[in-house]
């Protein structure tokens, strides 16, 4: 990731905290404000990205041993003459040149982006799809936005990490206590139907109770129908 | 989108940013440090959005009047027996959810996160799959990093934003050009073959020439031909 002409300290720190928590690792600046870049490597909690972030005069030795080299901007691009891919499909490009060599990602300054020197250099440019007439992003923000595009894995887009759902065999437990309790509390005034008894199950079916919670029901319901039965007497 | 109990008015001010960036408008917060919650109000640029925030004392009150209330969280959940996913698997869901009622994403105090009881009021939770490890991400880029995949189109994935590429009578009169200008600086001794032809102008398809710099390159191999035109005299 090359930052060009970054002017804020905080902002510096931030796309380097972003490259961290996306696994990042390699951050050049050009032409910072050696002020604000000093302060921003000598922050606490600067990763050794920071300290080890290489300088360069220019954007054409930053991204040299690059194959590909892709600017970033707020919308322009078309009066530069230079294809304009929306993240989505700028970073899907981006994964596949990764396979085969180093790609080069430009972020300008926070007040005028890249310039159209800057701009030049590139093969192609990409922009965040904000919303119309609110395109600029905070610098740290707009890193963010692209790293984690960069490492999005659509197929997990279908999974999801849950926890165990509870067996069959817990549910019918749940589903007979219940039933329990409720003739017992007089909710039901006989020996509920398979109808009846159908319909409960349903009920808790829906629920969809978690394998681990299966005991804290069962626990509560044992607790009421012994209170239940308890008070008939 | 809620944010519960933050500290830092620059985080709430890049909050607010992101949500404006990408088209957002409802902002709640529960018990905002006063101190930091009247600087972000006050900040130069601060949009009507923060100015227009609601304040509440609790997040069951903040989230009353929603329908599906999301946690995020850096990875933990599975000890609190809630469903804990991706950010873009949680986002798909969010979607949907949204056409039919009002959805809370509640966001952590920057040190802390949510604690025990806020995700208690969460129906599940949402992580952003950071590199492990490296997971604490700075609440205004983890924002702008969930609202941004709630907004990304995937199918605009495989679409591009391109310039047009030239015509194809556009590129035949450049070979041509090319060709003549070859023939008249020596790089092809005679009239040049069909085969010849065909592979010029195959280097010529392989550059997709974008049709506005058109122009510009009949106008260099023009001024080309004309040099080593007039030199052979």
């Amino acid at each position: 990731m090359v930052l060009v002409a970054a002017r804020n300290p905080l902002n510096i720190g931030a796309a380097a905290r972003a490259m961290s928590n996306f696994g990042f690792s390699r951050l050049r600046v050009v032409n910072p404000y050696q002020v604000a870049f000093r302060e921003a490597q000598s922050a606490v909690g600067a990763a050794g990205l920071l300290a080890d972030a290489q300088e360069y005069e220019s954007v054409a030795e930053a991204v040299a041993d690059c194959t590909l080299v892709v600017g970033t901007t707020a919308g322009r691009g078309r009066e530069m003459a230079q294809s304009l891919r929306r993240l989505e499909s700028g970073a899907r490009l981006i994964r596949t040149r990764l396979k085969s060599g180093d790609v080069a990602l430009l972020f300008g300054s926070e007040k005028r982006g890249l310039s159209n020197d800057d701009l030049s250099h590139c093969h192609w440019l990409m922009r965040i799809p904000t919303d119309q007439g609110r395109g600029s992003m905070n610098l740290g923000q707009a890193v963010a936005v692209c790293l984690y595009e960069l490492i999005r894995d659509a197929k997990s887009a279908g999974r999801t990490e849950k926890i165990l759902p509870a067996t069959a065999a817990d549910l019918e437990r749940i589903t007979k206590l219940l039933l329990d309790a409720l003739q017992a509390s007089g909710y039901s005034k006989q020996t509920p139907t398979a109808d009846a008894q159908a319909r409960i199950r349903r009920l808790i079916l829906r629920l969809q109770i978690p394998a681990p919670d299966v005991q804290s029901w069962l626990g509560f319901l044992r607790q009421i129908l012994w209170k239940v039965g308890s008070s008939q007497d």
